[in-house]
């Protein structure tokens, strides 16, 4: 019944410690763009050695949009049989409209996700107004199994989740907290200090500003870099949570310039080679994402090789 | 043989007249938001009586990104039996993918779809730059059964078809032409005078700036507002073609605030209520899209009451 | 008296007829980057000889914000001595306070000027809303002692003024119309539309959409590409309004691109290059705007030449 | 002689330490708009009791782009006066042109300011590339009698300062750091790491972000909150550098929506009448500038409640 369901649910909410480090794996493809389970599961024996809380599937880095929701089921249960039990998967289920949506946020939750991280639907920017929005992700979670994290995606959505809207859906039992990729930083210390009473979890998106984010009260990060420097995102975690803040700083630094060729410079084709550089499997996109031409991989060469990583 | 299908695609291209107007048709649903193929239907009927040249199905007004793919199709095959044969079926079959606009574009030609219109993919929108647009569309052109139409509309998808990629699609035997929902009307200019070599067709994608498009050389327009105010956008067409300018003029003036209500100032949902008052079917929408507040019905009230069409 | 002032200014106001083509003429300068008055004779010698409707001195291709005070005042005067009485001069006073606005239209008047532009203020961008820009042009347009011409330029300013404010200053007797440069043709059309009962009068701000903005009801156009190819733009003019449409369409195609390029693609330095190039002094423009690269110099060309210009 | 100047100034870089909390003050005016140097007075006297490490006149809260050449210098000498000799004094000197930027660092210098603070150009944003910044900074740096601080504020200018230009930049010896009022946090990261040779000192453009940017090796803020909390945000400031983290974070939270108010959301009338609150003298700001609205008034007095300051 629903009421019982609603219990069950909080209960898990309540249980469910988000804090720490996740990378959102990256989907190898065959050279005929099908997936390659068999490369994924060797990426995730490999991030098995890395303290990591848990991996995000099918975040912006997975390609989600150019799965087929079989494939994303799929993919789900792949890297679920592989995961450790401690280890968290979150999935990402979030689709344009708000049916969809649920259903896809129970398939995954049936697939063995622990979360799922649920991006704000965009096609429709002009009309993704907080109460829209609100009304969206309430119906999300009081159908959705396993707790929900919401997903603020300005670069790739055009759209940032609005403060109030976080303000109320932080109230939501099913609704654990925030992964933010915007990156505005008095936001993020915002949203923390307008939900503290409760107990709503604030990810950051990315490596780029995760010490800061840590600074103003953030648990964890999302981070892509993760996929290829994950031990260095998960050194930077140890050393901002136990407030060795000099050497964290020296650290966060010398990420920035990595983290933005395989995020904002060059995107999913280049996290894809710099994996392929550190020993993982990465490989091409599918279309209509291009290879980076031989400038873009010199550029990301540049910008691990510049910081002392290459 | 490709070959075969090259040669038939070339000559299709060669016989299909773009001129003139579309409605992008609105997909009414049951209050269990299920598609109301009914009223769909009787929409259709009253629109067979107005000299559209066509009608487009699932443009963005369609809620097109809120269907499966199977309502996708199943709605094409429903207004193809419904529509007169010698009025063209344009289909959205744009999806992220380059794969899966593939597989989609050609169900809707097995579906009836005369051509198909295809979005720019945009959830990667930082790496959709010329090479990559270029590449996804002359894919889908080369595998499509039926002519392409290009669609640009940078409202909803953050990001405009770049010149130089139109130029060089311009080319492709299997696309011909552009709906541009812009309206950045240098730039609808210097396409037409860019790609005067190509016979290449644009037609505006918003009944605001219809007339200014006709004067800088569009052959038409898939305009929201024809769907309620369907023989005043043909009569303005008309006025163009025939050179009648100041009642052209006086026309779109008038047309301008009904137009921007349905659709950048209040969307879909203004749209549908605006078809009830004209007498068709509109309806509630797909969650997120939420209905009109009462001070947003009042507004659209306006809108239309303040030019004379309440 | 203030109210003689108020009447002379109606009278003056409903007199002065802005139909037209205006160039915002460029100041040339010395290799010392003074004010060359003595090239800015000749230009208005040449200029002379073009069927212009008059000057825009200090538009934002005259660098006027690299101008002092008195030097803007300066160029007015010597501007006023050449041209000849039945040709307008419209002056730039806009000053980011509403003091100095008023201060300098004053002068600005009592130079020579017959009209003056004022600029949108955008310093403090986030708090220019409809009411304080309705006080600042009322406050002006109330003490000036000429006729005020609006002036929107979001590509400097970073800010529309907004229809509803160009709505309530229209009904000032004291201001004439709107010089828009932001190209939103949708936005045009319903400036003219909503002002019609006050003789508002809508001047296109660049060459790149003049014959969609006579489309829809502007009245002239203060184009930077008249300072290069003025009786081209003058022609266009002149096609548009007796009804020439192909020939007009034929032409204003071939001057997007030289158009686009002497603005928004390669600025001021551009305009300057391509004045030497048709027989005027452009010259170097004043520090921090640098000289064009070689690049960009055959940037310039190219988009001359590939309309048949040069 | 320049050589003596260079190395004078060398010198004067070297030994000028920006650590520390700034007011950007606000310019208090006459009922009849003109500067109110009794109030000015009494501001300074109230905040010499703040141990803030000096005073910036002329940013962008001080309403600059109102002031006259005259008013901006006859305010700087006006707080010359009455500010205690080991508070520093850095004066805002930017203006478009690098002549008159020059020649009023100059007046700023011989007014009494220990450094100047000099914006980006930006009317013509579209040409304010990496090279033409470099050059305007250069030229002002070579000719400027003492240390300048680089501002960059795109809220207002619409402009970021790109970081290849900062980084050439921070060569310069008379060039001491950056005041970054964008808040890009992992822009503000990259920027302290990428000129970390040179002793270049960044100071936060605003409370909002204090703390995360002395995560990422700021040193500093110009905080227009600090003109009516001045003791809270050098308290904030005291936390940060002294490691007491969990305070620092609290009162960093508490921040946050009443530094939006009196910027971002309200702009500088919001922040002259908190100034009235804490008792301080605000007052009107010049026209265009608009009084608070009632309800705007009301937000800010929430903004300040809900965070336990008023």
């Amino acid at each position: 019944s629903p009421a019982w369901k609603q219990t069950r649910n909080h209960a898990a909410a309540a249980r469910l410690d988000l804090r720490g480090i996740y990378p959102p794996i990256a989907t190898p493809f065959t050279p005929q763009e099908d997936v390659d389970f068999q490369k994924l599961e060797e990426n995730l024996q490999k991030y098995a050695k890395i303290p990591f809380r848990g991996l995000v599937v099918q975040g912006s880095n997975g390609e989600y949009p150019f799965l087929t929701e079989e494939e994303r089921v799929e993919v789900v249960k792949a890297v679920r049989r592989s995961l450790p039990a401690d280890k968290l998967l979150m999935a990402g289920s979030g689709c344009e409209s708000t049916k969809a949506t649920i259903q896809l946020t129970q398939k995954m939750a049936a697939a063995g996700a622990d979360a799922v991280l649920v991006v704000t639907p965009c096609f429709y920017k002009g009309k993704m107004n907080s109460p829209a929005l609100v009304q969206h992700f309430t119906k999300v979670a009081d159908n959705s199994p396993v707790p929900v994290v919401l997903y603020s995606v300005p670069a790739n959505t055009g759209l940032e989740l609005p403060l109030d809207a976080v303000m109320g859906l932080s109230e939501h039992p099913n609704i654990l907290g925030l992964k933010d990729s915007g990156g505005d930083i008095t936001q993020i210390g915002l949203i923390v200090h307008k939900t503290k009473t409760q107990d709503f979890q604030v990810l950051a998106g990315s490596a780029g500003f995760l010490m800061a984010a840590y600074s103003v009260g953030a648990v964890g990060g999302v981070c892509a870099l993760a996929n290829v420097l994950g031990r260095e995102v998960c050194e930077l975690e140890h050393l901002c949570v136990s407030g060795r803040l000099e050497e964290a700083r020296a650290l966060q630094q010398r990420l920035i310039e990595p983290n933005a060729a395989v995020t904002r410079k060059l995107g999913v084709p280049a996290l894809k080679q710099a994996m392929e550089w550190f020993g993982f499997h990465g490989g091409a996109c599918r279309s209509p994402l291009q290879p980076l031409t031989e400038a873009e991989t010199q550029q990301l060469r540049r910008d691990f090789c510049s910081n002392g990583w290459l």
